[in-house]
C-alpha cells in the first residue's frame, strides 16, 4: 500500500503541507478532520462540545479506518489520532508515515488566535506544554521525521518528496522478544534510514560498514541523506565477499568504532551483502558489549536470509561462522533498487533461499512462486517486492518463536546439510551458496520421499520451481567420501548426530530428523549421481 | 550450613550409604522416613494405607523441615521428597545435596521382595519404569551425583566423602532472567564442579581455560576430579594477567575449541582470575554464537566481582574491555582454598571491591565489615566465606534486576570513575585495580558530601574500613590533567556526559549523577592533593 500519512502536532502544518505534497505527487489529498466533520455534519469544535473528547476519538478511529482504505493518497491524520495504539498500528500498516515537527515556540506562534481547536483552550501555550511531550514520542516513531521550523509549506513538501521512498513500502514486523523491530521493503529508502538513525539518536557519528564495491554504488546517496538531516557519519570499508569475515577485519571495525568515538549509545549501519552484515553485526554485538545497528542488505540473499534474525559471525581457520553472536538489528531496510545491478548468476542462486522459505512453511507462497517465477526472474518491481516481503515474513515468524536456534529455527537449514557440505567439498567459492542449497534441497526432498514422509509430487514441484529459477543445471562434481566427511563436519550436527530437515508437504517441513545412512546414500546417488 | 542430604530413588542406598558416610565423617545420621514413622507412631506403609500418598507427603514436608534444622548431619531424604519444589528449595538451602543413582535393572534387583514400600506395588519393575524418569531429572540437579551400580555401600560412602567440599558451602542464587544459576562458595569444590559438568552433559570434552601460574597449582586436581567421573577434559593455557585479554589469545581459544571438537552442546570452564574469566567467557559467548561455561574464579577480586554477572571482554589497542558480551555462566564455583596462596598485596587490594559492595547496598554488611576486617585480613575461613558470599549476593541481586547495565548495575561502578582513570593515568599495571578503586571511592564519597547528598561521618566510616584493609596508604602521584582526560575517556561516560555513582548513606548509593566540575576539582584536590 502506498498511502502517505502525515502526523504531527496541531500547527505542524499537516493540512497545508499535505495539500502541496499531494499536488506535487499528483495524488489525492484527504484531511481526516475534514472527513470527520463532513461525516458528522458539524465542526470538530461542535463535536467536542456535544460529545466530548471521547466521542470525538471514537469518530476519529472510525474515520481513520475509512480513509486508510485508500491506496495512493496523501492523508493528514489528526494530531491525536496516532496516540491510540490500534490507530497507530493501522496507520503504519497502510502507509508510509511522515511526522512534521516544530519547536514549541513556533507552534505557539502558528496557533495563536486559532479558535476552532478545542484542545488548545483556554491557552495554546500551556496546551502545547502539556500535550506535546507525550505526543512527540509517538510522532518520532514515524518513517520520516521532518522539522518544519522556518520553512514554507512548499519547501517542506519538496523535502518530504525527496526523502520518501520511490513507491509503496512493505513493513514486516520481526517481533523477537526484547528486540522487536521492522524490516522495510521498498525502493529509495535512504530518507527512511536517515530518519531511523535520528530516532536512534546516536551519541556520536554513525559508522557505516560497507565494502568498496557496494560503497562505490550506494554509499554517497546514503551518506548524503543522513548528513542532510544533520547526523554525522563515517564510512569504514571491508573487503568484498568472504574475505570480510576475518578476525583482522573485525579488529579493523573496532578500530574505526574507537577512533570515531562510538560509545554505548552509538550506532552502526551495515550496508552490503551477507558477509558485510555478518561481520559488521558481530562488531555491533560485541563493541562495548553491544551497540545498536541497522541492516541495509544489498543482495537478494542478504535481504531474504542473512539480514533477518540477528545471526552474526566471522569465519575462523577451522571453519565458517564459528565465532559469532545473535544480536538483533534495530531495523532492516531492503532497498530493491540495490538489486538492479546484481549479476544474473548471483540473483538466480539467491532464489533458492526464496523457494526454500516457501517450501518449509507456506503452501500459498509455493503456489504463488509457481505462477510468478518468470516475472521474478525479470526482477519486476512489484513481484520482487512481494517475494522479498513474503520470504522475510516467514523467516521473521520462525525467528520470533526461536531466536536462539534451540529448535524450530533449524527449519531454515532445509537443504543446507548437503548444501554446506557441497560448498565445502567443492572448495569454498567454487559453488555459489544458492546453487549448492538447491542441490541440497533436492537431496533432502528425496530423503523425505524415501523415508515415506512426503509424496513424490512434492519433490516434483520443488524441482520445477528450482529449474524455473535457472537452478539445478549441472550437478556439481564432488567426491562422495569428501561430501560425507563435510556433512559430518557441519556445525548443525549436534552432539555428533547429523539431523535433517525434511519435507512433509509443499509448505511444511520438520527438523531434527535422524536418517539411516543407507537412505542418505540412495538419495545422494539418485540426485547427484555419486 | 553443613548438612549433607542424600537423595535418590528407592533402592539407591540412601540409608545404608548414609549410615556409613556419617560414621566415616563422625556425623549424626538421620533417616527422614524413620523420623516420619516414629513421629506418626506407625510404619510408612500404614501411613500410606490410612492417609494416602497425599497425607504421607504432608508429613514428609513437615518432617523435612524439622530434620533440615540440623547443622552438620547426614540426612537421607525420602525418594519422593525432592519432587515438591518447596522441599527441594529447602534441601538446597540447608545443605550439600548428594544424589545416588543406579541403573533400573540394579534398582529392581535391590528392591526385589521389598514389601514395606507402598509405591512399589504391585510390581517393583513397572513402578521403577513409571516413576524413575521424572524423578531422575530432579536428582540430577544435586550438587554431587554418584552412581552406585556394582559398588558396596562403604565404597560409595568413601567416594562421596572424597568428592564432597571440605566444609560447609554457601549457595547464592544469581536469578538473571533466562539464565538463572548459582554461585557456590566453599572449599575443595572439584567434586561439585565435576558433577555440574556432567549435568551439562557436554557433547565433547570440556575445555578448561586457565593461565600457566594458576594451572600449575590447581588444574591437576580439577582435571582428575572431572576425569574420575568419566568426562573428558582439555586444558588451554593463556598468558597470566592482562596479556590474556588480547584478540590473538581469543583466537587461540577458538582454535582449541575447534580442535577439541566442542560443538553447540559443548562447555568451557574458566579457571583463573578476572582476566582468564573475561577472555574465556567471551570465547564461550561467541563460539558457535554461544556455548555454556562455568566460572571458577581463583582470586578474591574475581570471586566477588568479575565472575558474577556475565560480563566478558577483551582489551583493544584503543582501551580496556572494548569488545565483549554479556553471557551468563551456568555456575560459579568459588573455592576459597585458591585464595590461600594469593599475595597479600593482591588480596588486600581486592578488599576494596568487598567494601565498595557493602557501601552501595547493605548497611548491615558495612557494620559486619567494621567488626570482621581483622579476621578477614587474616583470611579466617568462616569470615572469608561470609564476606565472599555476602558480596556475591549483593552483586547478584543488582545484576538480576539489570543484567545488561541499562541502569542500576551502574551502582557497581562506585569508585570506578576515578579508579579507572587513576589506573590509566598511572599507566596500566602501575597501580592495582583495588588500590585505585579505593582512592576512587574516597573521591566519590567526598563529592557525595560536597554536593550535600551524604553526611561526612559516612565518609569517615568508609575511610576507616579501607584503611583497616591496608588501603589508602600513599596517594598515587598522577598529573591532574592526565587524570581528567582519562576520566572523560571512561567508557561509562554515556553520550559524552560523565555520570557519577554517589553515596547517600553507608549502604545506599545512587547512579547517573551529574556533578559540577568545580566540585570534582575540589574533591580531587582534597583527596589526592592534586
Amino acid at each position: 500500500v502506498n498511502n502517505i500519512v502525515l502526523v504531527g502536532f496541531m500547527g505542524s502544518g499537516k493540512t497545508t503541507v499535505g495539500e502541496r505534497l499531494a499536488e506535487r505527487m499528483g495524488r489525492r489529498f484527504i484531511d481526516l478532520d475534514q472527513e470527520i466533520a463532513r461525516d458528522a455534519g458539524r465542526s470538530i469544535a461542535e463535536i467536542f462540545a456535544q460529545e466530548g473528547e471521547t466521542g470525538f476519538r471514537e469518530r476519529e478511529t472510525r474515520g481513520l479506518e475509512q480513509v486508510l482504505k485508500e491506496d495512493g493518497a496523501v492523508i493528514a491524520a489528526g494530531g491525536g489520532a496516532p496516540l491510540r495504539d490500534s490507530n497507530w498500528r493501522d496507520i503504519r500498516e497502510r502507509g508510509c508515515v511522515v511526522a512534521l515537527t516544530a519547536e514549541p515556540a513556533e507552534l505557539a506562534r502558528r496557533l495563536n488566535g486559532s479558535h476552532g481547536r478545542p484542545l488548545l483552550r483556554p491557552d495554546p501555550r500551556s496546551a502545547i506544554g502539556s500535550l506535546l511531550p507525550s505526543r512527540m514520542s509517538r510522532y518520532l516513531e514515524a518513517d520520516l521525521v521532518v522539522p518544519t521550523d522556518g520553512k514554507a509549506p512548499a519547501q517542506v513538501a519538496a523535502e518530504i518528496e525527496s526523502q520518501l521512498p520511490a513507491a509503496s513500502i512493505e513493513r514486516i514486523p520481526v517481533a523477537v522478544p526484547g528486540a522487536a523491530h521492522d524490516a522495510v521493503v521498498g525502493t529509495r529508502l535512504s530518507g527512511l534510514v536517515a530518519s531511523h538513525l535520528r530516532r536512534l539518536n546516536p551519541s556520536g557519528p554513525a559508522l557505516i560498514v560497507s565494502d568498496a564495491v557496494v560503497a562505490a554504488s550506494h554509499a554517497a546517496a546514503l551518506t548524503d541523506a543522513i548528513e542532510a538531516i544533520g547526523l554525522a557519519v563515517r564510512l569504514h570499508l571491508v573487503p568484498a565477499g568472504e574475505a570480510a569475515k576475518e578476525l583482522a577485519v573485525l579488529a579493523g571495525i573496532y578500530d574505526s568504532l574507537g577512533s570515531a568515538g562510538v560509545d554505548r549509545d552509538g550506532a552502526l549501519l551495515a550496508l552490503g551483502g551477507g558477509t558485510v552484515g555478518d561481520v559488521a553485526g558481530f562488531a555491533a554485538a560485541t563493541w562495548l558489549r553491544g551497540i545498536r545497528y541497522v541492516q541495509m542488505p544489498t543482495t537478494l540473499l542478504a535481504m531474504v536470509d542473512s539480514s533477518i534474525g540477528g545471526k552474526t559471525a566471522i569465519n575462523l581457520a577451522a571453519g565458517k561462522n564459528l565465532a559469532g553472536a545473535v544480536h538483533q538489528p534495530t531495523a532492516v531496510f531492503c532497498d530493491l533498487n540495490y538489486l538492479a545491478t546484481l549479476p544474473d548468476d548471483d540473483y538466480q542462486a539467491s532464489l533458492a533461499e526464496v523457494i526454500k522459505t516457501a517450501l518449509i512453511a507456506d503452501a500459498a507462497f509455493v503456489a504463488w512462486l509457481a505462477t510468478n517465477l518468470p516475472p521474478l526472474l525479470r526482477r519486476e518491481p512489484g513481484v520482487l517486492r512481494d517475494a522479498v516481503s513474503r520470504s522475510i515474513a516467514i523467516k521473521a515468524d520462525i525467528v520470533t518463536r526461536d531466536p536462539q536456534e534451540r529448535g524450530e529455527r533449524a527449519l531454515l537449514n532445509y537443504g543446507h546439510t548437503v548444501g554446506h557440505a557441497l560448498e565445502r567439498a567443492a572448495g569454498f567459492g567454487a559453488l555459489r551458496h544458492g546453487v549448492a542449497v538447491a542441490w541440497g534441497m533436492e537431496v533432502a526432498a528425496r530423503i523425505s520421499v524415501l523415508t515415506g514422509a512426503c509424496a513424490p509430487e512434492v519433490v516434483a514441484r520443488q524441482s520445477s520451481l528450482l529449474r524455473a529459477a535457472g537452478l539445478l543445471t549441472a550437478a556439481p562434481s564432488v567426491d562422495r567420501a569428501d561430501l560425507l566427511r563435510a556433512m559430518r563436519h557441519d556445525k548443525k550436527s549436534r552432539s555428533g548426530q547429523l539431523r535433517w530437515v525434511l519435507l512433509r508437504d509443499a509448505g511444511r517441513a520438520v527438523y531434527g530428523q535422524q536418517v539411516e545412512p543407507a537412505v542418505v546414500d540412495a538419495a545422494l546417488s539418485e540426485v547427484l549421481g555419486i
